[in-house]
């Protein structure tokens, strides 16, 4: 068996076995098979595409690569949720806490902030002395005593995905969606979960801009995760403007205590509930999305999703009372507002363009090896839809230095565009894949 | 630049600019650019193509990588020939002996047998103390003086070229056209040659088997070849059964001094004189393919090219002497008859049987570190259209040893395909491009 001859068969469309895949994976994996072997087949996959059983077998082969997280005597249901990454998104920091409160096990294991997308680890670490780089003991530890923890990819949690996807993050070959289903996959495997509701998002904001495209990899990772024996529901979420009326590190944090407090932010509870009820259903403590739906937002009610939020920030190194009194204050010093240029409506908040002036704030990272600054961000004074007056503020801004929102405030400004009418809303569901919606 | 959005951009079908493949290809070659990059671009560049000026801009930074070989001083006019790669194919080695009697310098830099085809420098080792490894001052000098030279690439020659090829070769990106088109023009540019003929071949023992994209290639490098001012013509010309009634290192010495000494078999003689008759054309000696045509098969008549076959091998370390004696007798010593299995005619032999059988018997070979054999190789009795009795010998077989010649029969005899009435015969040469067929 060659490398060459397994490029030149999905070159030419064809589907590779079991035997073929693990020849260039595992290979690759052991230092065999060069890189640029790997990449050139990458780069074909984009362009031809892999079957289902194909996306399925690599998503096995990957998974195999690595250490599976051992759950044994935890007892579950254990399900995740996941997002393909937006701004402002901080519905897993909810979600956690609120699953956990109904008896369902989450093993979330997050990544960090990229391009213009936000991290969940990077907003978690935004609490001073919380500790995302759990062993397994650990790991195990607080998810069997608080129902949830939270944790990042170790060298060994598939070492297959972490050497692919920084290879196919130089090589132009991201964009494919059987690579990004095994990727996804291969990881919620390894942390144990059973069941995973996806966030596909699309529009300005989101990795995919066009709808179509996040259907189609909300497909692939439904049929996938079935034939991985996984239940895998996908919804399709808007990510035009940012999520709520926060994005930074630690304002985002803010925001999940204030959703955990029953005073979140209406678009941000819609998509949060969404997720909560298609993660009930899975975890089986409800029947339908309407029943997950009142059994979540009773959950919230009650408190305890807040009260296991805190537990979780005391267990993983944290400090929940020094947590609730830099509420509202902890915030980098160079701040601005940015005000409307003219009256009318507010007839959209560019998400793509916020989240880019979030990588010069200091939110967000262009490379791996950047740091985050987690007391910058932006909170939103206004949203789509609403009615605005010239010189009004629009958005209060917080940068790691001056360069930096000097930087950043021609894109927030751009960000913002107007209307003399109110604009139609826009769906922030468009669809769920592996489950109806109701 | 990052070499990651060259990638990217070609992915989408953008055409790259002189400054984004300059940085891409000149990085490589300076080690700066990591080979999975390239071999990342080089897929995109399969499936979404390059432009005419692009590929012409990817020819002259290939050429610029480096160096020139200097013709100045030398009378010209520069006439080459090249060849996609053939079974029998020795044309080059009668070409070049014939232009030079006639006036056309021809600086003639050739390539090693790869898989199921043969190399022009394999065929002139084969010549017991031929070099074909000359250095410039070498090569000019027996230019200069008889007409023609024969060198293969140095380490100096066309760098990106062997890097790039290297590369390609082993992640599936051989086969894209404007890849292939950069690379066969920017050698030949490098050797000198102010015009090129080239033979694109198509059929069972060529590089490409289907006409079509024999017609792309050729289309490709006529266009490309005027963009960077050099004058191309291209015959589209058949590769179904091997050229001749040799192959074979030596054996196809021998055949070329037939064809030298006006006993050349029609199918061989028919496409070199077409050839012949461009080049004359080309380098100002006819005015045309029929006048060429004559000009060179009254060349041929005069015995002044196989005196300078003979003087060439004298220049460059082989005896003229040795080789006549040699000739007929100089054979592999594992020797057997291939016989008709029935009677009728002989419909087909294929070409591509008969190239990989080849690499078993020793004339070829299938990686680059492989030695050839100078004495193996396969003399044909019958050709298509031969009528033919049962057991009578179709061909005569030369291994390097028993046991290669065990391994090939069977491909052998399975080349030759036989029919009961008499086959219509094949086109030899199917269109010129650049220039009309009278």
């Amino acid at each position: 068996m060659r490398a060459v001859d397994i490029i030149i068969k999905k070159r030419a469309g064809g589907e590779l076995s079991r035997h073929e895949l693990q020849f260039l994976i595992g290979g690759y994996v052991a230092g065999d098979i060069p890189a640029y072997q790997v990449s050139a087949w990458a780069m074909a996959v984009f362009f031809q595409g892999m079957s289902q059983s194909e996306t399925a077998t690599l998503t096995r082969i990957m998974l195999e690569s690595g250490v599976r997280m051992n759950l044994a005597g935890i007892p579950g249901p254990f399900v995740d949720k996941h997002s393909t990454g937006g701004v402002g998104d901080k519905t897993s920091l909810i979600l956690a806490p609120l699953l956990a409160s109904r008896g369902i096990k989450v093993p979330m294991m997050s990544g960090r902030a990229l391009g213009h997308t936000g991290g969940t680890l990077d907003k978690l670490e935004s609490i001073p002395g919380y500790r995302t780089a759990l062993n397994q003991e650990q790991f195990r530890t607080i998810l069997a005593r608080n129902g949830f923890a939270m944790t990042g990819q170790t060298q060994d949690t598939v070492p297959a995905d972490r050497l692919l996807y920084a290879l196919r993050d130089v090589t132009g070959t991201v964009e494919s969606i059987p690579l990004i289903t095994a990727s996804i996959l291969a990881k919620k495997a390894a942390e144990g979960a059973e069941a995973l509701v996806m966030d596909v998002k699309y529009g300005s904001g989101a990795f995919m801009k066009e709808k179509s495209a996040a259907q189609h990899l909300a497909a692939s990772l439904v049929k996938t995760g079935s034939e991985l024996g996984m239940r895998v529901v996908a919804l399709l979420t808007d990510m035009d403007q940012p999520l709520g009326f926060m994005t930074g590190n630690f304002l985002e944090i803010e925001e999940t205590l204030d959703c955990l407090e029953g005073k979140g932010p209406p678009d941000l509870m819609e998509i949060t509930l969404a997720l909560a009820a298609s993660m009930a259903v899975l975890g089986g403590q409800a029947q339908d999305i309407a029943a997950g739906r009142l059994l979540c937002a009773q959950a919230l009610a009650s408190g305890k999703p807040r009260q296991l939020f805190l537990n979780n920030i005391a267990a993983q190194g944290g400090d929940p009372d020094q947590l609730l009194s830099l509420r509202g204050t902890y915030r980098s010093p160079a701040q601005e507002q940015i005000q409307a240029v003219r009256g009318g409506f507010i007839a959209r908040i560019d998400a793509g363009k916020v989240g880019h002036a979030g990588i010069l704030l200091g939110i967000g990272r262009s490379s791996t090896e950047d740091t985050v600054c987690p007391t910058a961000g932006v909170q939103f004074h206004k949203k789509a839809g609403d009615p605005v007056s010239g010189g009004e503020g629009i958005m209060t801004v917080w940068a790691k230095d001056s360069a930096s929102l000097e930087a950043a405030r021609g894109q927030l400004r751009d960000a913002v565009e107007y209307s003399d009418s109110a604009p139609a809303p826009r769906t922030l569901i468009a669809d769920s894949i592996g489950m109806p919606l109701p």
